[in-house]
């Protein structure tokens, strides 16, 4: 993996570059839409290459783990295959979702015993094999396998489980070292920060992850319920530390706001369900502030669901047809939604990049944040 | 409306014609895809035109008249409009539905009082207010009100409600004189010919129906529970009255199958919600048989979902994948199979036109009957 920086915002952090690897160019800042199951849900691979245009997506190795199970994906040939995806992915390493089990897993130094959500089997997750599922997943970018606290997190918990956090990253490098690439392209390893919402932590965090020398890294433990000024707190310390020449990337961030105010922090990468999960829910991302579309108040709007155009979805629909469909309960309508959000958080990233390489990014985000904060 | 003749079948009742209407041609024999409330579920508008490209589809007046509702549909100019669709709609009359909604509804000499599924509340159809409903709607071809006979029918309760349906016919035609199109397009009439299994209250009807001298006609009351061979039976006895140079309309049929031998008996126009339907629950339709997805023999089985690649999808996602989305329950599956079937669907109407062209229907169809008869 290569990156090269193409430009630094004058008046922010933010930084415009671009990612290489063996399955193409990532331009930054990007947003990763979540394929958690081998499915940006609702959306089909060909919408999601011609009309949402990422260069990259994201897999959950805890999901992917369960089903379709690892044995299946490496008949596939590994996850692209299995899905019909040429483009980079990236997985997370359960850390996420195997704290989002709370009551059903047992954190301890070896690895994390769970219990599937699905059929209540038991697993066990260690930084080892953790690492042997994710060659086997085969994503481009892999990420370590940390403990993810929650919020609020008390200081000694916090500290404990960043030192172990710490401590499994060198577990994940020293089984990277002996378990080869399992298909005919390259994996990139990106560790990943701890220490809660406290700065001396986090900046201890960071400089142990800096210290590894990794072609990229990640800061995980946001958007975990902590206000959005604690989190830009956290991130403004981490990007002091991290290494300016390899990317970063903010893990599970966020709303349109989130992710500016985050590029001018200095964040390469973001990934979030929002756009999707939302969506499905009815609200609609737009430059000009939010939609609920399920309100009663576009029920005779027959006027675009985006004048943008940004998608086909935008012009193609109106609000009042996509009011009803979310009205009656049809699936198109949680797809025209996904679309949208999914097509509107990559022209956001896009848009940013640009403004990024012109220089004014800083006023140009400013502005952005004004209207997206608005209710449609 | 237009009907033109281009060919019979040397042996069998077969026809392939060309309907003309505002919007545009419809080629048959045709199968409607079924958009029940403005949407043909899981299927974007676009993917309907590019890659399953019926020349038309099928609205419910039912479901319509409750959602959207009919004053929203008028404010859009009428369904086309409403849902972004330029080419031609049918839309049923509300007979089917509302005889289905069983215990909800009570059936007079005046029309059919029934209860919403949606939330209770109580309706009245009558012969005109369904005409004038369907004038709003702007299908271009609207039907007849009729009272859809249940399998098994006692003799007298047919034949009684044959007669009703009849007299509900000619309060239909005289709405029709006096309520002018709503939009700047003409609508075409179809009157349903009723008389359950017996095959002398479908001759009657028949001959009633044809007496009207309507630009098409259909057959309604077939496919709610009787063996195919009395519902064969029923449209050879109809099909021999029914005007030779005017369309005929099976409604609600059917499988692959069904379609074949009912276009072999002198059908051109079929509707179902079984391609989607069924495809929801997983169940593939394909040249060479039906296929059960979530079956595990397809766990690994990495190959095209149909390799005869009529629709996109066929080659863009293997068996394996499709089978792993409905066993998770990602609504992507749901989308391909819904695609796939329509797909197959319309290439099996278009394949069926080009044998009647041809001249060899008859061999093609008793071919593809045996081949479809499989299951994979
Ligand atoms: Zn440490
Ligand atoms: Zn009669």
């Amino acid at each position: 993996m290569q990156f090269n920086l193409a430009a630094k915002d004058p008046h922010s952090k933010a930084r415009a570059g671009t990612i290489t690897t063996d399955h193409g160019q990532i331009q930054t800042p990007i947003f990763m839409p979540v394929g958690t199951l081998a499915t940006v849900k609702g959306v089909h691979q060909r919408e999601l290459t011609e009309e949402i245009d990422p260069d990259i997506i994201l897999g959950n190795t805890y999901h992917l783990y369960l089903r379709p199970q690892i044995d299946i994906l490496e008949k596939a040939g590994g996850l692209h295959k299995f899905m019909n995806w040429d483009r980079n992915i990236l997985t997370d390493s359960g850390g996420y979702q195997v704290y989002s089990l709370s009551a059903n897993r047992k954190i301890k130094e070896e690895g994390v015993k769970f219990k599937s959500h699905i059929d209540g089997s038991y697993h066990v997750f260690t930084p080892e094999n953790v690492m042997d599922i994710q060659r086997s997943i085969g994503a481009d970018i892999i990420m370590a396998f940390d403990e993810c606290t929650p919020y609020p997190c008390d200081y000694d918990y916090a500290k404990r489980s960043m030192h172990m956090t710490h401590r499994w990253l060198d577990r994940c490098l020293n089984r990277l070292e002996e378990v080869p690439y399992k298909y005919d392209y390259s994996q990139t390893f990106f560790p990943i920060v701890q220490g809660s919402t406290y700065k001396d932590l986090r900046k201890q965090s960071a400089e142990y992850i800096a210290s590894v020398g990794a072609e990229g890294n990640a800061i995980g433990g946001l958007s975990v319920g902590e206000p959005a000024e604690e989190m830009y707190a956290m991130t403004e310390v981490v990007c002091e530390v991290l290494p300016e020449d390899k990317p970063r990337y903010l893990m599970g961030v966020g709303t349109p706001i989130n992710i500016l105010e985050n590029i001018a922090l200095g964040i390469d990468m973001f990934d979030c369900v929002m756009p999707t999960r939302n969506g499905r829910n009815g609200m609609l991302f737009t430059a000009h502030g939010t939609i609920n579309i399920k309100n009663k108040k576009w029920e005779d709007d027959f006027s675009p669901i985006d004048e943008m155009g940004i998608t086909w979805v935008d012009t193609a629909y109106s609000k009042a047809y996509l009011r009803h469909l979310f009205s009656v309960g049809e699936m198109l309508g949680r797809q025209i939604a996904s679309i949208h959000n999914l097509g509107f958080y990559l022209w956001l990233v896009r848009e940013a990049r640009k403004h990024i390489l012109a220089g004014d990014f800083a006023s140009w985000k400013d502005q952005m944040v004004r209207q997206m904060n608005q209710r449609l």
